[in-house]
């Protein structure tokens, strides 16, 4: 290998400048003021209305585990230079602070917190990219995921896109952000190992080949699967990869479970309606039609606009790459820190792109939901000493355009952040993935369908309250009055 | 966590339908046929007039290790369901085949083999999923590195894109894919302690936030870090985010290495020239400018048009994602397979998308260099049995419209395949990183510059021999006669 170095320890998987950081905040004695530091992405992907958030279970193991292995130690000292006093330091590190977050398979809408981290600056600190890094990928995954469904509404959705994922995590663990965004199962067998989720398979060209005859292959296949998916495009679908599936299934009558069969090239609206028609007459009208072949939500649109007659969607690269937007942009950023007087001062980010001005403080989040149709009316940020639900009217207004404004009343203010770690220790009981899934599901009916649309659906209002606008403007204007001060100087 | 099982092995990293198919083999005793399988694709990402080929360690290392682990037997067996008998057999089973691989750093191009397997059947087929997926993602990301430092030419690339990888491996391995591709440095310290590639980075907004001010906080970092580049757009670059540099830059003069400032918002174009004038004027003619903001090829080229005055250019989600096009289409084809009568036989799938169609039979590959300049002339396919190094003159003709083709004469045939698995055995040894960047660049040499276009380059011929192309059209005929019998029953 390249090199000699025990892979031994994921602590490392941070970008170097966090490492630069964390030495200066240390030699400074600055490093264990207590900061918060909020997680959140500034638009949803896809054009979508929502996001799902996945991720979290990650995010406590790395939290849980993390420390710095000899070897990383070995490696920052002698590879890249720091010194023994700062290494030394670095050796007892552990994460002692304080994580708020959503739960997996929560809603999520832009620039909303959806983990707040309160910790020692320097720990906040290293944590960032490990976390970015996983909640980015994973809510990515399980909102495409959702999306995805939205389309497909009543058939199964298979994720098959291993090979096309971009290296061994991304296929496990995108294959369970799919299951949470409401897939039925993976083609991963690692990742049904590891997260008890359902898998899905049969046979692939190559068996077919190997036989050289369909006919052989599906009969080989049989004698050990009792549920058979035969696949019949390796030759000609029409013409003898179907007749030959109904052929076998004839044959072998009760002994198999004849499930149906796959398409995997050619037309698929074409094919699907001829494969529907030919397993019809040949009396298999329970027969399904499984496809894949490079779909996502655009082609299954429009297959389903053309009538092709699908039971099972079979989707890969699309699905586990996010395609269309392979990023999802969560940033990581300081609201507040505490000052040499130990009072907590807030902190903010202003930038020439406007979308990139942080909302300073250490703040809360609400989904508010009106009790008289049980629909979310948007969700509410306020600053941390703020509590909506002992009010009766609240004022919500658009972050950006103010003077779009509406009152609530007779409402529920859920708190959708649940405390997870407490002093370095998680508290949280994880839920079974199944669990997960469901809640993702439930909260779906949450939203009016308006803002499911998989094109140009209507956005979900992300309020902040009066206190909390009125707090990130002070703080603008105090950085105005430095820059000009600066300038005047 | 959500499974009970140990997170011992990657063996499970596959599709279920190759363990399926793995079974019906080795029920019928064909599992240990000889087969041949290769991994090519179909066509070159983001428009590209080459691929870089990176993942072969991977493999190997992926290789080297299969087997199934006491926990992953279970699973197949208790949750899944696999037969005591088969299940025995797996627990013996370790791959014992041939490799043949393209080393890492030769330049690719689409449909012709950088892997060929030949191995028994059953071992042939279960490791297909994962040196799909290694291979897919590491040589995608490769040749997007490669394809931008085309366009950067003479400035030093970064990658910053962790917090956007998919997932952990993503970033890690990705890293090392760019360096492969020619980049720089990283800011991954992980990717850097494994695989000794250097890393970088200085500091983020949140330092400039920890301290309210650019001054003290340039001048904290100054004190821990003699190489300084500041990130000046916390506040407002120009009023008051590269004036500060300058300011601490002059004041501790000698004390750092004053390396340049960052900018990371903005128009990059207006404000790295504003940069380069102030940094000139202030007597820092050295200094540099680090820009970074969702870069990718097309705004670099854009930026380097309107004059932008940058010598580092950090490239992180576009880069890390290979955002405009997130996946190579990879595929691993059984090729040819022994008979009963232990002769190897060609196989072959047809396919209605006709780009979908296999080129059967075991094969060879040559790069046809001229030995007049230097140049590569194109890639030559041939029947395993071949040796165009023996031909003083060979007719390549184009695989598709074979009407285009040309003689060559004076030329070298560079085996492009090294054996890399003897008997299941790593026979090849593993250069260092460094030596395989130095390979992929010394390769780039062997281009003419309009196969190295980033828009619209030249199509770079990969041909077949007579052979080759007669082999193919006799396969394909058998296939339809076999078609046309079955009709016709």
């Amino acid at each position: 290998m390249s090199s000699n170095y025990a892979n031994d320890s994921l602590a490392l998987h941070m970008d170097l400048y966090q490492i630069n950081m964390a030495e200066s905040y240390w030699a400074d004695g600055i490093h264990n003021k207590k900061s918060v530091f909020e997680l959140f992405f500034r638009r949803l992907p896809f054009g979508n209305g929502y996001a799902v958030f996945a991720g979290l279970e990650r995010v406590l193991d790395f939290l849980r585990n993390f420390h710095f292995s000899e070897s990383d130690l070995v490696y920052l000292r002698d590879d890249l230079g720091y010194k023994e006093d700062f290494i030394s330091y670095l050796k007892e590190l552990h994460f002692t602070g304080d994580v708020y977050s959503m739960v997996e398979g929560e809603l999520v809408f832009a620039n909303e917190p959806i983990i707040r981290v309160e910790a020692p600056l320097i720990q906040a600190q290293l944590i960032e990219t490990a976390i970015l890094n996983i909640v980015n990928y994973q809510t990515l995954i399980a909102t495409k995921a959702s999306r995805i469904k939205q389309v497909v509404k009543n058939e199964v959705v298979m994720e098959f896109g291993t090979r096309r994922a971009h290296e061994m995590d991304a296929a496990i663990w995108g294959a369970r952000a799919t299951f949470i965004g409401g897939v039925e199962a993976t083609s991963n067998v690692l990742a049904g190992k590891r997260f008890d989720i359902p898998v899905a398979g049969t046979h692939a060209h190559s068996l077919v080949q190997a036989y050289k005859s369909e006919y052989e292959a599906f009969h080989s296949y049989a004698k050990r699967h009792k549920d058979c998916v035969f696949l019949v495009d390796t030759y000609n679908t029409l013409r003898i990869g179907i007749p030959t599936a109904i052929q076998v299934a004839k044959e072998l009558g009760d002994k198999i479970n004849f499930i149906g069969i796959r398409l995997d090239s050619g037309d698929i609206a074409f094919l699907s309606k001829e494969a529907r028609r030919m397993l019809d007459d040949a009396g298999f009208p329970k027969a399904q039609v499984v496809v894949s072949n490079d779909l996502d939500e655009y082609t299954i649109l429009n297959l389903k606009s053309q009538g092709a007659k699908v039971d099972v969607w079979g989707i890969g690269t699309k699905l586990i790459t996010a395609y269309d937007q392979p990023a999802l942009g969560a940033v990581y950023k300081i609201v507040s820190i505490e000052n040499d007087e130990g009072e907590m001062e807030d902190t903010i980010k202003i930038s020439s792109n406007t979308e990139k001005v942080t909302t300073p403080g250490w703040k809360k989040l609400y989904r508010i939901i009106d009790l008289e149709n049980g629909k979310a009316e948007g969700d509410y940020i306020t600053m941390h000493d703020e509590d909506p639900a002992s009010e009766k009217r609240i004022k919500m207004f658009h972050p950006v355009h103010t003077f779009v404004s509406k009152f609530v009343t007779n409402f529920e203010a859920k708190d959708l952040h649940a405390k997870v770690i407490e002093d370095g220790t998680i508290i949280y009981e994880i839920p079974s993935i199944h669990q997960v899934r469901d809640y993702a599901k439930e909260n779906l009916n949450l939203l009016w369908d308006e803002y499911k649309r998989s094109l140009n659906p209507e956005e979900y209002p992300v309020d902040l309250s009066q206190k909390c606008w009125d707090n990130k403007m002070r703080n603008i204007q105090e950085v105005q009055d430095m820059v000009e001060d600066f300038s005047n100087e």
